[in-house]
């Protein structure tokens, strides 16, 4: 790793640091970081209780309970350039200032972590197929009188008996009004007839996640239909869009000019999120990220119009970029039929 | 809340968020923070995607997926001395090293929060009934052959029978040689005769958190007996010797003397941490903390010595000091009697 003129680099976000080094780290209000010095072995500092023993990969220094970790840090870095990453704690990193000069420098990791290797795409295509696997499903759970937490508890059945090791974040069910929340959280509310219904799932499979939303509208409901043409043609829009060199500012303003003023506000968060070992990863699809789009990445494009008390349409898919830069759907769960006629 | 000289003091502490204003906010990787400053409401800082809105008690200040956060946040603190949680991430706060000078403030929210009052008491003691419930119960699961993965979901199964709202953390059950490690993950490792058991647990009930554990020797194991004896005398000595105007450090050090010099390396954590809404909260029980147990603080007693490839012993109460500065203990589950005689 080429640490630019830094004279060390503090990793503490667990996901990168398994990344580096494959050691799955939780060692909760505990410190832990792994350093990373020019010409060194990574060296990972964690207290003492873990036992987390040295390999042929890295090294490691214990300490304990009691110690000063502050202090500890100091005496492994005697340049003056130090490196952090954005998930550094003030308790750690405020007693650091008067020896450094400190820069967040994590974007070296996170550019690695990113770019997916072949092996970590089809391992991303796994935990995607088995979403889409249990969305299929899911059009036969939504009948009108079931609650959010119903729908919710089936699906993630549905998920362990198809293998899934776990979730990839809490199930997102909504009905009606509750669709106008982007991040609800499934209730004891009724599906009633000719109202909207959002579906955001996803799952662990072999250590990588799936993310995926479905909208349906049960019966007839003329506005959420009008809303559903608009959002999916900017879904749509977004992914035909991808092309080597563009960024992820331009790909978000794509569905951005699709959804349009008249809903402008209404489409209140970014288009997208990087995704691999965790739900949510670097790099964002959103208009203050201006990095490129590049082969190897995994991101989801999910437009959504939200109206506060009435309802909301969210269409979410998974893609990865292929080596020739052409961007490719990991999840392949219809999008253009979200009519349901299921009266219970 | 005095702030002292603060001109502001972000909070970034979804749980001392919750304690000041009553809101549970999980923004993930998306940032929030409640500013204090004198003479004014507190102001939350949050994502508009959220939806939170204001109430009596403080004020919102949305921003958006887009927006330069660092320079919304120097907008709401015009003075020079900035206080911050110990919590704020370095991607917040490398930002505003410029504009201020900056020391870390949450002392005054973890000494709010550290002194329960007598519904947060009550509440406390309604979450470690229920541990001990399950607790009594769990001699009976501790048959030879059976594996600890096995004995911790059934742990999981008696908690929600019992009425638990969840786990307040991952149940350790480890056997044999497993003990040794004190955060030890349920494995398909079988128990076998003649060896140690550790069981930690804990639920949450109504928001508060229990947490204890018990050891057990199944069969006969001279070098865990003696373990055990020495372990069971430093849980006892150090809650007996609390009293008022004594510290942390030296309740911890009450537990390391009775250990003693031939276990010294061996009793390798804290004697214990702070519990409340989280299983650990400030204050801690250790050597580094100098801090007066004072009336109304809860916290853990919990010597351990571990024995490397060998097995190990912990033992765990949960205590709170009541309004004439004695400890009483949240657990009454037996800890004098911990031979099992179960062949399966």
């Amino acid at each position: 790793m080429d640490l630019l003129n830094l004279d060390g680099l503090w990793i503490t976000d667990p996901y990168s640091i398994h990344f580096l080094i494959g050691i799955h780290l939780d060692t909760m209000e505990r410190f832990s970081a792994l350093l990373l010095r020019p010409q060194q072995k990574p060296l990972l500092l964690v207290n003492l209780l873990f036992g987390i023993e040295a390999t042929e990969d890295f090294e490691v220094l214990n300490f304990h309970d009691a110690d000063d970790v502050s202090a500890i840090m100091k005496s492994l870095v005697l340049g003056k350039n130090l490196g952090v990453d954005k998930y550094m704690r003030a308790q750690e990193l405020l007693p650091l200032l008067d020896s450094y000069n400190i820069t967040i420098a994590s974007d070296l990791v996170d550019k690695l972590r990113a770019i997916k290797s072949k092996e970590e795409i089809e391992k991303m295509k796994v935990a995607s197929l088995i979403n889409d696997q249990v969305m299929e499903k899911v059009p036969s759970l939504l009948k009108v009188g079931v609650s959010e937490k119903e729908v919710a508890d089936q699906i993630e059945d549905l998920f362990k008996d198809l293998g899934a090791d776990g979730l990839s974040f809490d199930t997102i069910v909504a009905f009606g009004e509750n669709c106008a929340d982007p991040h609800a959280i499934p209730s004891d509310r009724k599906l009633k007839d000719n109202e909207a219904i959002i579906i955001d799932m996803g799952c662990i499979k072999d250590g990588y996640c799936s993310d995926m939303t479905r909208s349906f509208i049960m019966g007839h409901n003329e506005l959420m239909e009008e809303l559903y043409h608009l959002v999916n043609k900017a879904n749509k829009e977004a992914f035909n869009s991808i092309r080597t060199g563009m960024t992820f500012s331009q790909l978000d303003k794509v569905a951005r000019d699709v959804i349009g003023a008249q809903y402008k506000n209404e489409f209140n968060h970014r288009l997208g999120h990087g995704i691999g070992q965790s739900t949510h990863e670097p790099y964002d699809v959103s208009a203050s990220n201006h990095a490129l789009i590049e082969p190897g990445m995994c991101f989801s494009i999910e437009p959504g119009i939200y109206l506060k008390g009435v309802g909301g349409i969210r269409i979410e898919n998974l893609v990865y970029i292929d080596e020739d830069g052409n961007g490719v759907l990991l999840n392949h769960v219809d999008q253009d039929n979200p009519w349901l006629n299921n009266k219970g």
